[in-house]
Order: C-alpha cells, then sequence, then structure tokens
C-alpha cells in the first residue's frame, strides 16, 4: 500500500473517531441563572431544555433567555469541535503529508 | 505574484464573501404548527424566538416544540453552510489548484 493510501486511510479512521467523540459529548448551558438550562452534543443536536416554572409567567424573559442559552451552546460546541479537530491533526503527526514533525 | 499566491489570495476573498454572505441570511423555522418560530442567521446564530402565548400554560409541549425547532434550524444552517462552501470552490474554477477544468 502506497504513503499516500496509508494517510487518507488514517484520516478516515481519525474522522470517524471524532464523529463519534463528539456525539457521546454533552454540553450543559445555563441562563437567567439556572431558570434556563440546555443540553446539547458534540454535534450541537439539542438534547434537553429544562424551563423552570417560574418563568411561565414571563414569556418576554423566556423568549430572551432561550435565545442566550442556544446562542451560548452553540460557541460552545464549535470551540469544542475545532479543539477536537486540531486534536485530530496532532495526533496524525507521524503520518503528517507535509513533512513536519 | 506567483501563481500559489493568487490560488491564496483568491480562497482569502472568497472566504470573506461566504462569511458576510452568510451573516446576512435569515432562516425562519416553525414547529407546532407556527406555536414556536426560531429565527436564525446564515452562520447559526438565533436572532429571535416567538412563542405563541397558548404555549405558556403547557410546559411539557412548549420545551419540546423548542427543541425540535432549534434541531431543525441546526440543520439548515449546516445544509446551507455546505451548499455555500461547495458554490464557492465552483466559482473557483478559472484557479483550480488541482488543476481541472
Amino acid at each position: 500500500m502506497g504513503d499516500m493510501s496509508k494517510i487518507l486511510e488514517g484520516m478516515q479512521e481519525n474522522a470517524a473517531k471524532l464523529q463519534a467523540e463528539l456525539e457521546s459529548k454533552t454540553f450543559s448551558v445555563k441562563s437567567g441563572g439556572g431558570m434556563v438550562e440546555l443540553s446539547v452534543n458534540g454535534k450541537g443536536e439539542v438534547i434537553d431544555l429544562i424551563i423552570d416554572d417560574s418563568l411561565m409567567d414571563d414569556k418576554d424573559s423566556l423568549q430572551i433567555l432561550i435565545i442566550g442559552a442556544i446562542n451560548d451552546a452553540n460557541k460552545m460546541v464549535l470551540q469544542n469541535q475545532q479543539n477536537s479537530a486540531l486534536g485530530m491533526l496532532g495526533s496524525m503527526g507521524g503520518m503528517n503529508p507535509f513533512g513536519a514533525k
């Protein structure tokens, strides 16, 4: 098997590992001092949303707190995906196609 | 200026255009027959969330409908980002670094 085949095979394996890793992670974001709690996995899929009863009387605050929680969660997911992708590239040092150590 | 510099400059310009384009787009997602309406831009940032008054008496349904709207919106944003990125690559045909037409 040629070097390029090995590199590509390694990249595919690492990409699959990364996807599985992201799916298994869970992030929890709170807004309004915990009155809204949003849980997402590493791929950004929402798993759970818990709204405090006290917010059911205040739609304006509820809407604002949910928007904040979604945006915070998305930032967290994106940052984690970038870190994981960099980590994956780092772990490929042994077969870096650009030749650096 | 060498060919590679031209290619890289073109890629940077296109990436900046793509980011601006994504920011200016708005997607609106409805769930529960419009009882929850979520608006996001092309970067996935939530711009607005509108909850129907009738849902303020039914927290379980509210939570489920919001989760559904967020997940639908995220899918829409991701698909649009992928299409836009492909479109960007397509428009670079004249300076394809891999040499194909």
